[in-house]
């Protein structure tokens, strides 16, 4: 059996690979490739809450000719076991292992939203459960949001910088960490750093200090960055890091330096609650637009005035979840 | 962009439009219009449990082309924020504002079921939640049953009622509140009362003191009696009610005297468990029929004799749900 | 109305229905028969959890042409009063009988697991749930798993035999008890049990000192073994119980001695985690094949070593769960 080719994050893909991923995404928001995918079935495993991205699979599926499988964790079944060799005396009836395989004789492919824990970072930024999943499953694996990775939000993201700007190259994208009452995933700004560096976006990253991007993600990003002729810069005011920018993404992310200690961490973020995108930080951009990988805390994250202005794009970058997974599920499961 | 038409309550549709929907309807039960919705999805967004409504309206899209994406939003979602203009730092992660503009770029109709709160009536009486998805989505909102309406059930009702007695004008209906261990929400008497005095239907309301209608909605349906020639009377005791009707709708509803206080109303309604519809307060009846929107409390809100009687009309209700609101979906989804 | 055939335990059939519908399988699991169920919905209702059998059902239907409408308990809707007569003013809303007669007015079969109890095996033994649902429902009820049968089961079970065998009849099956750290229900067993005695299949049971089967289950499929030509045989060391077997099923189920006794049934399992299926104890067999209804607990049901050995059927085994319950649903939903 070949190995399947799974989508868990951008980062093993090249920029024609991905570029082909939009341009099918593009003719399929103008009704191209309708029922490729006939009788298919795609299982959704949500390990974590979602609308948007359950709503848009199931719907995306549907248009394509084929179906979702729509499976709960938390009240359809119950806990796997991603760890090999262990004696499975414990909580989890089932392995990952024998769940993937099992799936895969029924399913044609497999998206999965893991639960983010939260505790150890060390721990959490492997993706152990995706890759747990990736291995064993004998159809693609489709990451729908891990600790570490939201790709197809990523795509989405890129779909909507292409259509409203053209060209993505040299492009100035600020990535602005925002107020926020609790911690969130910085999977949706790792995958768009990730994908953006590959199609040579300028990104400004703009946080509040202790609240650096992993090191890692944010090297290999450079690295990409470089090839395709552009920098990453990282400033730590965000009204500085609006000035210029032709889009301003907005999302809140952990604190490394406290990550599994909830309450030094919520002590911390209690100093940043300046940190929302208004109106005066817009205007401090180049005829800037708005994105938001949502769900948006109004008057939080970002003010209504820029919410609902006419430079958000919001609703155009949430409708385009459901042309790119089409694009994203036609490429892969007819690989 | 024209403001897609709702289907929130029978309030603003007249005769002719609702008539057009029941004869739709009758059809649609003998196989008219199938696969009239090919390729179209329906949300279905659950705020409160449901068997009936969640069933027969999947399988009205699977018959007519069309899929339903199920939401639940005790396992699959998150708290929604229905207030314009908050400082979301509370339980709420996103807006109905943002979900319902962002489901409408996914979904061709929204349909909704609201929880009943049951604390404030000048609160719950007012249905915000639905009103706030209406006013936000940019596709067609379905009302699966808020505080105040359940129009599908009142379609499904009506239709029952027409095809047992042909004529619903000066058709002799009574509304029966009966004994429950717990105050039921008064949407579906609301409803058939709304919807059924356009029709010229003649309404009997029996209930126990303390246990009036909403004011307004008894008003509004008085008035509507009127322009068709026909007549509401409120009795306050049971057999009374039924002596001549042609049809007992039973069902169960909250003080509004001591609204949000459970304590005080469970005391009040524990004086009326004679309220039950039996086999004598049926034979004081015209030949009536028995209906009920279900769940049916056997030997509380009604004995078995009387629901398994000949004279139960209540799988037959129940059955049209599903011919009705395939008929609603074709009406609101093609508009 | 003619009462429908419901597929509730393999008991009343005989081997020529039971081979013809193993017969469709195979057809099926080759390709034949696509969409013979255009438009049709089956309802699943889930009072337990499930992964494999909730997919296997709604990825059969879908490419029958069908779907599924997928109703769990726990968040969907609500408890059913399974008992007639009663006075319902307890914490069910609802009858079964009105469920399943509402259900059968949109379904055209109904997919069931129950609840097992664990409380009184005078009780569920019975299987008093399904059998209300049975004798209610104007469609065909299907068995996904009642506190005694799990016919679904056995037939991919037998299926997978006769693919890896040819001939049924004197197959030498051994059905293990294992250890496991919660009883599990004995539903599969039963099953695989009454369906295999009537093929003549040559069962060995092991199981230690008081894990006997239920008494009546044993001497019905000894009565059915008898009229095929075979025996069956009951051992209290497993290492014996795999001698000579061309294949071991390893499944965990509970003392009837102690049933409802939670503390003491601990207690008494304990003694037994010895009895896990291993590489030794596989090489006493004839060149055994290893089954298992899953989930599996690795490394207590069963060691890696035989869950990912040659010997293994388990894969093959599950995915025949999809094949054969298209061939339950084209039979069922036919008649």
């Amino acid at each position: 059996m070949d190995s399947p080719q799974h989508f868990l994050s951008p980062q093993p893909f090249d920029r024609a690979f991905l570029d082909n991923v939009l341009d099918r995404a593009v003719r399929m928001k103008h009704g191209a490739d309708k029922r490729l995918l006939e009788g298919r079935s795609l299982g959704l495993l949500f390990f974590n809450r979602s609308l948007r991205t359950r709503t848009s699979f199931q719907v995306a599926m549907f248009q394509l000719g084929g179906q979702c499988v729509n499976l709960t964790s938390s009240s359809d079944f119950w806990d796997l076991e991603p760890e090999e060799g262990k004696v499975m005396d414990g909580s989890a009836p089932e392995h990952v292992k024998d769940a993937a395989r099992v799936l895969s004789s029924y399913l044609d492919a497999i998206a999965i939203r893991t639960v983010p824990f939260g505790r150890n970072y060390d721990v959490d930024r492997r993706d152990a459960v995706i890759h747990a999943w990736a291995k064993q499953a004998r159809v693609p694996v489709l990451n729908m949001e891990s600790n570490v990775h939201h790709p197809c939000q990523a795509m989405a993201d890129l779909m909507t910088l292409r259509e409203t700007f053209g060209e993505l190259k040299g492009l100035k994208v600020t990535l602005a960490w925002t107020a926020n009452p609790q911690p969130q995933s910085a999977a949706p700004v790792h995958s768009l750093l990730t994908a953006g560096a590959k199609f040579g976006i300028e990104f400004t990253v703009a946080h509040p200090d202790g609240y650096d991007l992993d090191a890692g993600i944010l090297a290999d990003a450079k690295a990409e960055a470089e090839r395709a002729g552009s920098t990453i810069r990282v400033v730590h005011d965000l009204t500085e890091g609006c000035r210029g920018a032709r889009a301003v993404y907005a999302r809140s992310w952990p604190s490394l330096e406290c990550y599994g200690q909830p309450t030094v961490e919520a002590v911390k973020r209690s100093r940043f609650t300046s940190w929302i995108v208004d109106g005066a930080r817009m205007r401090a951009t180049q005829d800037g637009k708005f994105l938001h990988p949502m769900p948006v805390r109004r008057n939080v994250n970002v003010t209504d005035e820029v919410m609902d202005g006419a430079g958000s794009l919001v609703y155009q970058q949430a409708e385009n979840r459901l042309h790119s997974q089409k694009a994203i599920l036609a490429t892969f499961l007819k690989s």
